[in-house]
């Protein structure tokens, strides 16, 4: 207790870690966590949380805001809405992604992103880079002092004209993060496969959006994550394989784990709530599910669950990437033709990752609490270098805390969430359980109902860097 | 903090769990952790752990402790030495064995145990029971009846005169704990291969210690446990493989897991460090290390380390069976013959368990600090219902915990050890890391070299029953 | 050509074998084949098979045929029809098996099969022992010599009560053709789970026919393929798992033979034609479908026509075993109540093997003409040792011979079927491909729709040992 | 018999074709084989081969013979050496590449080729051609008609500068081979990642000839075979992975495979029975094992062996790409300096390939006598659409044969071999059993030690389309 007593006093909660579970009081002091306790003093405010969860703040990993538009293709969200939303769903951290602009210094293109962040967001932020033009200069000189800025993370595509990276500058990129203490995230799709096959569903006629899940089957994804590895156990590094949708991914990425090479994985809700059949639905319903890669069924989703208990996938994120289903800027940025290749790709998920995964995964056993808070929450803290200060109760750590009513029964409405989008794919599913009060650094900024008005006060979080890949 | 203070203040430690790390105060009142926080108030009795690890303390939950002799062979240890060894190596919870004798009521039987236990014990403990005759009646009333009394988990073997059990009796006892809440541990090694394969090898004349190996090949640790999981899959219950020595074996465990089977493992230091290399010592040297399974050695300890670090393996317990080598009672009770069939089998390592995990997992980047606190502590606390109460740090949870030093080097010699045995396999080793404070419900019963005499101070601990086997 | 010409010369025929195919003259002298070639020199007798195909007869590894009853239920065929149905389906050598009889010397045993088979059977003829009581004086006198006269397979089963052997006589058993050259066929599944199983099944009142299948799922003969494969292991021998029906069995069988373990595999088209599905058929329907293993459906059949087609199994064999359906001798030996436990267990399947694997195998592209004719002919001639006398189109080999129209089309009516039995499985079923005439030793004995009547013509054939597992 | 008797007839050898072994005449009339049989009447010529092997002859699927220089290096044979060479080993059909000129029309260059081997080809050859520059043209008009003519199997590369094809080309290709027929080998390394290591190891000073090796360790191999894999599953075509070299390649066929994917496999004899220990040799010693891939060693090839028995490989094949180690146009094309990038690339074996696969795989048990004849013969005469005219022992086929003496002992000498480079890596190796004499289209070419003049014999092989996959 620092010596002016607790700012604030969460009282006779069950709190939940990566690794324990108990019924205790939690303290606040300074916006951080000051003590864990029985009988601990009074504060100056206090939450009574008999019944309810404590549990440490979501960490999401992947998310998409307020990019440049692509291909016309504008975010739904700016900061604001974004982390507005990650908050009301119990998410207090946001590592979205900044964006490499071609033949621009990388630092510009940073600097841009704080722009849009600063003064916006609602929550704390790190940032991942996303590199297109892997130069020389890139890998040798701005990246290096970028890692040592706070940026120890940085995403490249295996496919998607205009990112797709072939395997030398991969290699060197996974060269420069085992040198650095960085992580390489992988889209591991091959593009070339996907390319081919789309102009062969285009002469066929087959274009409708159900096509968008023929164009990109399992084996392209589970060629590009071997592919991924392979190129990881060259260079000797570590590699993150993001968003994996399919049981013939996560298949790759076990044999890679069972003979001992240190590869990282994250699963997605799209892929354990959603598949080929929502695809298929008619009109421009469909475009709603339209992300990549493609959302497959019932059957990978399953396999993806145990990956998730068993710790095959140490993270699930959202890959929030929303575009409006009206207007011009969203889906129909190309036009209101129903075909595949001609609908903005990606879906919201901020605001439901963390309640779809408690419902379907700790209220119907398949996780424990503490899976879920290792996957959501402690793990993607630990491998982005923000643990202890993010992604758990740690003492001496932000008190960045979401206190979740686990009997709460919802029915998702996209008119009761907070991003700026104007739909949500998982529209009318009945959830046990959502967070109620969301704390920042000490703050309500999601109180039963009542959002925080503070945009901007959300901070910039460098990140450390990984140490060796054994460890 | 209760109305009269902390009894005791252990302050500015690195306070690990198997979810988290950070430096932090604990204090302790009533036996009981009271509080985790940032510059607690003062306790009666205060601990500088500033640069040491704070950990739960160790839950041993394999040991063979003051069992009825077995062919004449004795184990070294009572309740006295084998506690106090256990906790003088950072141990403050033991699970050993209450042998079912036969055509006697297993209620009688345990009887005996706690005879044996109380008054002696210096730690909290409670019983798996060892199951060799699974009669209608056992099955029927003695056990549901003990479960409820918190003996939640029994041992079979398939392999031992005397105590094999053929597959209906398994099954029967996996649909027990599958209804009752119970867990079954299995000892697979496919005795009736043992036992043909050591007339062979007699024989043959090849009956030097080395033969224990060549008795008991990996194929036939890899047969039984590929049998134990089948039978649970049959009977849709838990199973526990325990003190797992091959690659092979845990190639079937993986099999399993990853198909969703409900499938638990433990391995032991001895798989990790020992190897048939040790067997083929000469002369007596050689006893020291026989052990069943058979230690195997590189190869198959790659292996398991892997299986540890990505959880195949959800425990490692020192499966703690100590005979003397000199003397009549130990592991020459069948005579001085260098014989492989007429050496006692088993070794010990209650007190070296912990050390050498640590240093070999933790200090050579094996294991995170997480896992193996996870592996060596919370996971036999949940796994067999003692946690909140034992395998944490939680609060309102028994004060037993484990003060390390992570950069106290220790070269392992048996004359420092605290065991009733006089050897130990290790001999020699170099490690760096030890405990130097041991609490058990918040007492110093290990201080700094300083042993407590308070014999009898540990008490029994009634185990809860499981959750469904998907939880 | 011998001095007195050729006996027969089949014209202008595709003579397939296991490695080739091409268009010859296949001319017979003496019963044994003379000579291949272009423009034969003519023969006595003549046979066009110009747009015919000329087999290899068929090789029948596994079959019952008049063994004394089981529990009432006696076999609908003795050698006379069992070896014309044979004989009708293209199949020209059966190896049924000779059943030890309990406390009897095996060699009494043979000598009453010989009875059975003498002055019936219309075609050749080997034994396969069933061990039942694989005592000191069976394993050590009785099969040495019995093996050095031409008896050098044995089965055995790991199911059915008063058959079921438990691991150590199989392993001496194992042990005794590794040193002999002789062959172990196991019938693979774990009687105490089957037995345990249909007890459960009966205590929830689940016995209709489909619970024939419940009692006996995948899991059950997995794991004894598993055990079989590691005491052959063990005891460093080659072994033969028989009947195979499950993907989940096939699995270890691939493990085992990547490995380098010489493992054999058989299965039977009633693996890869029928299912769970027929044994849910309504009233006594379903009893013709109950055999053992249980047939599993299109999932595992898929997965087992793969393993045809890449020789992980080499044999497909009919495993025969009728029980005719009226009366009371036959499926209702104990009644005519419809509990799964009471309906004699086996399928008829000798006449129809061949052309259902032809018509679903070569005729729909899964198997190669020399997949079939291995499968079917040469490799069990070869594993059990009748190569090159039978199994080939070798020169100087017997002259059993196939000759199939491949385009002529079939209904299957047990109407016009050739054994005892009162029914097939396969009613109804259109096939393309069946064999027109069928000789044996160069012998007419099924020419176009007439069947010889020279029962007894068929001879005992005694088989060579076996090379080491290596070869 | 034709009207005028029979040319030649080998009397009483034992004849072994992929599917039989017999002892029996086999007769000769017009350059093909006329008859098979007992007592075949008296041919105008005879030889005796009683105790003799009377096998067909050798294809050599994949041999590079007389093509143009590839950086300096020119290969040591032309189409005499080559041929003649084949012949003394029992080989009588060889497939060499004609590959693609950039920039002109495929058929110029296999026009040019077919200069080089008429005139002087001592037995028949068929093509492959090596597609480097697949143009929509070539892929859409040129390639087709060429199928059409007798062309129907391609390689590609995922290595070699100049040669590395990217996926969607090599996904057109594989398109184009389904539509027409056709077949694609693919040379399987990861290009990308060999250049990266490449450039690493000579960065760091690892130049010595070893480091051939190290630059494409089995990581890269096994990335591009499964890729490869992929590349076909995704295109629904068959594809064939020529000369592999390792366990992890091995392992990604046979997950292929097992799965019913069509996929072929090659290997090749130094991958049998040399290593990286021979890349280690002092000076240009070690020049001679440098071939792409990499040999590997003991381990490696062991699994190789099993695949061939097992039937993972179809093919075994020389890769025979002959480069002199005097001089200024072979190894040292750029210099003397021994640097693992500056020696040119390959090994020679075109006449030793069936001696050591005889000596090794037949005489040692791994192999049995028809696994060598199918994977040397058969297999490949069937897969590139030559068989039943090549490839086996059927009746009209071409009389190409081998005769071997399965006892005569040959310790390997280079100056006692036919080609014409100036070293062979198996020199001094001690091999059991040889060809005594090879017929080619009933001609003796080698005759114990003595070889045919008759260069300009060999003929061109236009080659058969192959069936649907599935067959």
């Amino acid at each position: 207790m620092g010596e002016t007593g607790y700012d604030l006093v969460i009282r006779s909660g069950t709190l939940a870690t990566a690794g324990e579970s108990f019924v205790a009081d939690l303290a606040i002091a300074g916006g951080r966590i000051a003590a864990i306790g029985e009988n601990l003093p009074p504060g100056r405010d206090e939450i009574d949380a008999c019944g309810l969860l404590v549990l440490p703040g979501g960490v999401d990993a992947h998310c998409h805001v307020d990019e440049p538009p692509y291909a016309g293709a504008r975010h739904a969200d700016d900061f604001r809405s974004a982390s507005r939303a990650a908050a009301c769903g119990g998410t207090t951290t946001i590592l979205p992604f900044a964006n490499q602009v071609p033949d621009r210094p990388l630092r510009q293109s940073l600097e841009d992103y704080h722009r849009r962040a600063e003064g916006r967001s609602l929550i704390d932020y790190a940032f991942h880079l996303i590199i297109r033009q892997p130069t020389a200069s890139v890998v040798g000189q701005e990246l290096p002092s970028l890692i040592a800025e706070g940026y120890t993370s940085f995403k490249v595509f295996m496919t998607y004209p205009g990112y797709m990276l072939e395997d030398e500058p991969i290699l060197e990129l996974l060269d420069l993060t085992r040198r650095e203490g960085a992580l390489l995230m992988v889209h591991a799709e091959n593009g070339h496969c996907v390319h081919w096959m789309t102009e062969r569903l285009e002469r066929a006629g087959d274009v409708g959006l159900g096509a968008h899940g023929r164009a990109a089957p399992p084996a392209v994804e589970r060629e590009a994550t071997h592919r991924a590895i392979a190129l990881a156990e060259v260079a000797g590094a570590r590699v993150l394989l993001v968003h994996v949708s399919s049981a013939q991914a996560l298949e790759q990425i076990r044999w890679a784990q069972d003979r001992g090479l240190p590869v990282l994985a994250e699963t997605c809700p799209q892929y354990l709530f959603l598949g080929q059949a929502d695809l298929e639905r008619p009109g421009w319903e469909a475009a709603k599910f339209i992300c990549s890669p493609p959302p497959r069924g019932p059957q990978d989703a399953d396999a993806l669950w145990r990956g998730i208990a068993q710790g095959a996938f140490q993270l699930v994120s959202s890959d929030h990437c929303a575009y409006r289903l009206d207007g011009r800027e969203g889906k129909r940025a190309h036009g209101d033709e129903l075909h595949f290749r001609k609908v903005a790709n990606g879906v919201p998920g901020i605001e439901t990752r963390l309640p779809l995964l408690f419902h379907e995964g700790v209220g119907k056993g398949r996780l424990t609490l503490q899976q879920f808070v290792a996957a959501t929450s402690t793990n993607p803290a630990r491998i982005y270098g923000l643990y202890p200060r993010k992604g758990g109760l740690a003492i001496g750590g932000d008190a960045d805390i979401a206190i979740w009513d686990p009997a709460k029964r919802v029915t998702i409405r996209h008119a009761e969430l907070h991003d700026a989008c104007d739909y949500t794919p998982y529209e009318g599913r009945e959830l046990e359980g959502w967070p109620v009060v969301t704390l920042s650094r000490g703050e309500r900024i999601w109180d039963r109902g009542r959002v925080s008005e503070a945009y901007g006060r959300g901070r910039f979080l460098p990140c450390d860097r990984l140490g060796p890949p054994s460890s």
